[in-house]
């Protein structure tokens, strides 16, 4: 099977006709379609599929026998209307390159695992990188048990649903010391690449970042009759804290954000009784991480008693700095070297399963270029000649990684 | 059957019972659930009820002879979570009323009719005072029948759905000519009468006042990657223009409320690719009013073009300056004068299906003390004895204007 006969099976699944973009929220039906279509694809392969006590999927060449497993794959869920390749471009890419390094006789000395992680977007239950953080105990089970949708559906709840057990959620050591090293392949979220020529990139780090929700509670009024002294509208605090983002992101060289906005009841003509943000941010180090964030957060609290809003500040998540092994760094870096094409070594601002696993053992990914670097859009593109670069980078990796 | 009684039977009706709030929009179970209650309610006072061509519902005291009846009554539909008394309040008063002229051995020499107009408040297809729009031809009826609700499902098919024939809307001036005044009753959407010690009012007239649909277009982008000088991210603008429309309305002495936002796609992690939000102004004269929309729409056009963000302006609805019939006015007064208190004349920015229908004959409008002023929310209240106030008015009233 090639990589662009496999692209194209998962294509379809969980696509919005009317956007373009993609739906596939954890644990929901299309989630499902994706998940069979793993298994599918494992099972031709001749690869024996597990999905673990948090749900992650796992497709294994060998058996998980304590031989320092090598790992690869990414995630099948997505953003709200998201694109085809954040995520699914490395789990396709995976398959492809154990299907080349079959077709090549190769033999792997250690075992290789292809993983689709669960919930990696955060998209329906708030945390990213769930499924692995899971794993790796870095949320407590109890907790994520308890998250809840937007239709107040707790993760326990959803999972029960598709026939899993919450109950099981946890770390999972046994796992983890099956596994030797971590190299995960996605699609480049920024046009670094295609500004220097490279298809295929490596990466050195990911920038700490984090997720907090401001709520700010005022009081419902008629938009028509409440005189201006008498309002305690929400939205005008709300406001005042997105241009305190994008100006705090000037000033500390950092990426904040607000894309996420709930306003209640919703009315046109009534003044918002309570109006949710979430604010998203990210920095090359903590000490700015912490500095960008609370100089938002002092203006929304400043201008929220002008108006007599109550301010509110949830952290919904905050992943310290990730930088890479340097050891697995160099040995990718020299596998790629000979391929002739430079290979430039990236940092990024985006939170990644492969971050996650960094923490216990050495981990690292590949980066496939993005000529417009536009992603988390149906726009969101990786040229074919790029993705069979990837297919050829990875397919290297694995060999010399498992090669021994 | 008293007025508390006539409350207590409406009370449950489309509450949300997690809010406190209403949630009685047009063409739903609950609106059902609002006119099953009306019809049992004019039954049982012995008043023959008729749905009109465009669903609004009308119980009469006498035949419509063209004798010039007397309208009195409101709406039963309410904004997201709003409170019970805006427009129900008017039609459990004008009940009570006749009841107590009933009681009271009145025999009137033109008709009476209780109205109770649908989707006053536009909270579903977004055009306020739709039902007596369309009655009077102030909105077309083809216009009117391709009106989405925020699932997509337009007016026609809603009616459709409920049981009603889409294809009957339109004015409907034969009805119209068989009516002589009208006279709604309101709860106060303010503190005014409050602050004058008044438990009643009348209304002098309605501020004009409008509502416009903003579309702020950008382009979705990963949160944590895309570097800031990338970015098209309509966020920005929109909370600019938010900020705008208070400092506008502060400027010219108006009211200009953002109280609608819809994100899309809304991810915490992803760039909005559009922000639509809903403008509403209101101010003492149209002249003052385009000012106010011109100022903030020219900051909106400005702060999109900085940001690479197009921005779109369409007009949902603008309703001129209506100044209520100082002849009824006059009268009206003259009637109250005899209950000792003081009866204060008001003018208000919110609209009402009384100042529809004041195009096409003599109307105004009684307004009962809100101690807070408080409306479009769960909190709007009326005191008890306030309640009983209105509906002695409002008899009196009506057994002035249908007693000769």
């Amino acid at each position: 099977m090639s990589f662009a006969e496999l692209w194209a099976e998962l294509l379809p699944l969980g696509r919005d006709e009317r956007t373009g973009g993609y739906r596939r929220y954890a644990w929901t039906e299309a989630d499902a379609a994706c998940r069979r279509w793993f298994v599918r694809t494992a099972s031709r392969l001749g690869l024996a599929t597990e999905c673990d006590r948090n749900g992650n999927l796992w497709a294994w060449w060998g058996s998980p026998d304590g031989r320092a497993a090598v790992v690869t794959g990414s995630h099948l869920d997505s953003v709200p209307d998201g694109g085809g390749y954040d995520g699914p471009l490395g789990v396709v890419s995976a398959f492809a390159a154990i299907g080349q390094l079959r077709t090549q006789g190769f033999r792997p000395a250690r075992p290789i695992a292809v993983a689709a992680f669960t919930e990696e977007e955060g998209a329906r239950f708030g945390v990213a990188c769930l499924g692995s953080r899971l794993l790796t105990g870095a949320i407590d089970a109890s907790t994520a048990r308890q998250l809840r949708d937007r239709d107040g559906v707790s993760l326990a709840e959803a999972m029960r649903v598709a026939g899993r057990d919450p109950g099981l959620l946890g770390a999972d050591d046994e796992l983890l010391a099956s596994l030797g090293a971590c190299v995960e392949l996605h699609i480049e979220q920024g046009s670094l690449l295609a500004g220097l020529g490279a298809p295929v990139g490596v990466a050195a780090g990911i920038w700490p970042h984090g997720r907090w929700r401001l709520d700010f509670a005022g009081r419902a009024d008629h938009a028509g009759t409440t005189r201006l002294p008498d309002r305690r509208d929400p939205m005008l605090p709300f406001a005042a804290t997105v241009l305190a983002a994008r100006a705090a992101a000037e000033q500390h060289g950092a990426l904040v954000t607000v894309g996420k906005v709930v306003a209640e009841p919703g009315a046109a003509n009534a003044i918002s009784a309570v109006v949710h943000a979430w604010l998203d941010a990210r920095a090359p180090d903590d000490a700015t991480l912490a500095a960008a964030v609370a100089g938002v957060w002092a203006v929304a609290q400043q201008e929220a008693a002008r108006h007599e809003v109550q301010a509110n500040r949830v952290q919904e998540s905050v992943t310290p700095a990730v930088s890479f092994d340097a050891e697995l760094l160099a040995r990718i870096s020299a596998v790629l070297a000979g391929t002739g094409q430079p290979v430039p070594v990236l940092a990024t601002g985006a939170g990644h399963d492969a971050g996650v696993l960094a923490g216990r053992l050495p981990a690292t990914m590949l980066f496939v270029r993005n000529p417009t670097g536009v992603s988390h859009s149906p726009a969101e593109h990786a040229e074919p000649a790029d993705c069979e670069a990837g297919v050829a980078a990875l397919a290297a990796v694995l060999a010399d990684l498992a090669g021994q």
